[in-house]
């Protein structure tokens, strides 16, 4: 039987494996299964998304300052957020080993094997972690939130969770920001961080994982104002994507309906990207959500604080709607890593032509910027590439790559999305001219060594 | 009785407070008293250290890669790496209401109140929770690691700990980074992120937190090269703080006896900043230690992966050491903060002078690059300073500031350490030309709209 063409996912994951984007955690103990640990190459891509969101959404913007609010926050957060009481999954126990399962998973895994329903329902499916079969119990409610303990006293007083998004911190933080930075509405509060959630079956590689980061919005209007802003930030999400590369016809809307929105939403778009997942293409890639004065109004009744808004203009005290921009960074990261990578012909040595792997990263997330390449490991040459690198290193990421033929070289360029490879080469130290070659174009030209730093600072501007 | 002078410690964080550097986090419900949220100065300013450092260590060198791990950790991590059995501090428990204390934090409250040691030891001492006197149990060991639980089984076996430093994650993923990232020793990673540990008594503002974060180089050296490396990298984090604007009279060294190190250290220095605090005025800000091959051996031995290196040329397999420079972020951060805070004399509109607060930051940390002010709030003004504010917010972190008479705005600006403030005037439609005012000299320079952004990219380069 023809093995099956790898799918461009399959061709990502192995190339982001092999290149060192990401690895996965702990792995030398059997990995945890639960997150990834992002590489040399991984981190660099990952910190690049975060400074062009930061830059376009928090610090270009007059009305959007930022914030970093802690992972840990009290169990009352929580208990207002409505996230105790509604954040949670029905599962199935398995009376013989106890282990838990989200009832429709076992029923779509039996279906995916057998190309059928279970006529009797789970009592047909044996655990797939004893074997047992059908001795489940009823569904019980198991909530996503992870737990942890602090202070000296073991007891449910210093019981507090892991946050499942980082919105609450900036709900609880409305009226210090509001105060310190003298905001009024409209205005918003940016936070990038870590969040956690308790998934069931995490999988598909970084995109659903127990411990992720978002990128997200909170945007405090007065609430006549909201459907508009709601609008706006669907574009401005869906332009900032297209705008770093993402091509619209992988790009969808998805208009939530309501009995699948969050708790606290009346009304939720998601950007959806396409992935390549077998089954459904489509993944989400962030969501856009109008929280009304949900969580505000929580707070202000849990708290005895009230998270009101006074318009000395008007004269009138009222709470904000918060319109909701809420991304996944490492969704992104993925997203933008699928949407880049391309196979096409490289010219060879022999004059016939090569197939290359590379990636297309705009300029502007390219880990590496730049990578110098002494044209051979001759003595004058690598302390030639050494010295260029280190003026251009303090401005951009760049390599010093020396080891195999200048070819292998660029292909390895090529494949983890550098834009510029520059040639030091024996006419270097008497014309005091490399040469750079176009990731995409392939094209070269000659450019004096004095100029390299504008040269890139031209292409690079805003990077 | 004359009210004591407040010192630069409580002048700055009375300032952090009041505009926004920290908030203390969940302050509407009580406080967690574990951490402390970033305002909109604050994120910025605990960025612009991040990007400095990651630039100064990672981006510059050849000999160092980034990395990204992952906060949860299975067990056997902290098994193999001495944290579950050695992690830990001695505490005494009160027996009525349960409270858990550090008996040697006991004795010293007492001292500090009384004026003596307690003759009878904790006997004498009435619990800081309830005032029951010296109802205490033994003393028993106390786990500083943060347990929290993953997947769907609730027991034992899905037991993690939050990271109680980044270093682990840089360690188990040490063959990863040969292999990808094509590294041989000598070379370091470097991991900026949170880590997590439940300190029995939180405080000195965000100096000791349950939650805070680390910039965490693993060098990997050959072993007969670690005293060397270790001798060099003292000098290269003592060099980067000077460099950022740290006086070396508030810097010391502090060699840490043998039986004060970390379970892992063959040799520490810490370096000390003079932070101001009551008692001892100096504080740990980092620490560089030799952790020899403990911890590539240890998970060598628990995971039976060989966290070797293999010398071609040498034809030799050998464990590398490590030399580990630490640095704690937050308190960086403080250290910046404090050292910056100054109080000087600024001349007022009535020809006399007046006291005024600064914050003299190195400009790549200042946490607003530019403020521009509109002379007047007069129609004509406010959109030309518009205008200018967007055209250098694509650059850098850029305010408008339209409240209030110019020298109140001049001071609200020098308080938060903003490099420039430059007016838009009457004059500027005419002359096409504005006024930049230098925060620490005052001093004002006529440059034209054209020139502004050139004047300014000149003043922050590598910002």
């Amino acid at each position: 039987m023809a093995k099956a063409p790898a799918s461009t996912l399959d061709n990502v994951i192995a190339l982001a494996k092999k290149r060192g984007f990401v690895f996965p955690a702990g792995d030398i103990y059997g990995g945890t299964r639960s997150a990834w640990d992002y590489g040399p190459l991984g981190v660099e891509l990952k910190e690049n998304i975060k400074r062009q969101w930061w830059r376009t959404f928090v610090q270009s913007r007059g009305d959007m300052v930022g914030l970093d609010s802690s992972i840990i926050l009290p169990r009352r957060v929580w208990e207002a957020s409505g996230h105790v009481e509604t954040f949670t999954d029905p599962l199935v126990e398995c009376k013989k080993c106890h282990s838990r399962f989200r009832e429709d998973h076992l029923i779509e895994a039996f279906e995916a094997k057998k190309g059928r329903a279970p006529e009797g329902g789970v009592a047909e499916i044996a655990c797939p972690s004893c074997g047992t079969r059908g001795e489940f119990t009823e569904p019980q409610q198991f909530s996503g939130l992870m737990k942890t303990y602090l202070g000296a006293v073991d007891n449910e007083s210093g019981l507090h969770y892991l946050r499942p998004e980082t919105a609450q911190g900036i709900f609880v933080n409305f009226l210090n920001v509001v105060t310190a930075a003298r905001q009024k509405p409209p205005f918003g509060i940016g936070q990038v961080g870590k969040a956690f959630r308790n998934e069931i079956t995490p999988g598909n590689f970084i995109f659903r994982t127990r411990e992720f980061e978002q990128m997200e919005i909170e945007y405090f209007t007065p609430p006549e104002q909201a459907d508009e802003f709601f609008r706006t930030w669907v574009e401005d999400c869906w332009n900032w994507f297209v705008d770093l590369g993402i091509s619209p016809e992988n790009l969808r809307r998805f208009d939530v309906p309501e009995d699948e929105r969050a708790h606290y939403s009346a009304g939720t778009i998601d950007l959806e990207y396409r992935f390549g997942f077998q089954g459904s293409e489509w993944g989400e890639l962030m969501g856009i959500a109008n929280r009304t004065d949900f969580d505000l109004s929580s707070h202000t009744e849990a708290s005895g604080t009230k998270m009101q808004y006074f318009d000395q203009a008007a004269n009138e005290r009222y709470t904000p709607y918060v319109i909701e921009p809420s991304f996944g960074l490492t969704r992104s990261m993925m997203a933008f890593l699928v949407e880049a990578y391309a196979e096409d012909e490289a010219p060879n040595t022999k004059g016939g032509v090569d197939v290359r792997t590379v990636l297309k990263l705009d300029p502007r997330l390219a880990p590496v910027k730049a990578a110098v390449l002494p044209l051979s490991k001759s003595a004058d040459l690598v302390p030639q590439a050494e010295s260029l690198a280190s003026e251009l290193r303090g401005f951009w990421n760049v390599d010093v790559d020396t080891s195999q033929a200048i070819g292998r070289r660029y292909r390895r360029q090529d494949e983890i999305g550098t834009p510029f490879c520059i040639t030091v080469d024996f006419d270097t130290a008497e014309d005091q001219a490399v040469t750079i070659r176009e990731r995409d174009t392939m094209a070269q030209e000659r450019v004096a060594l004095s100029q390299v730093r504008g040269y890139l600072a031209e292409r690079f501007a805003g990077a």
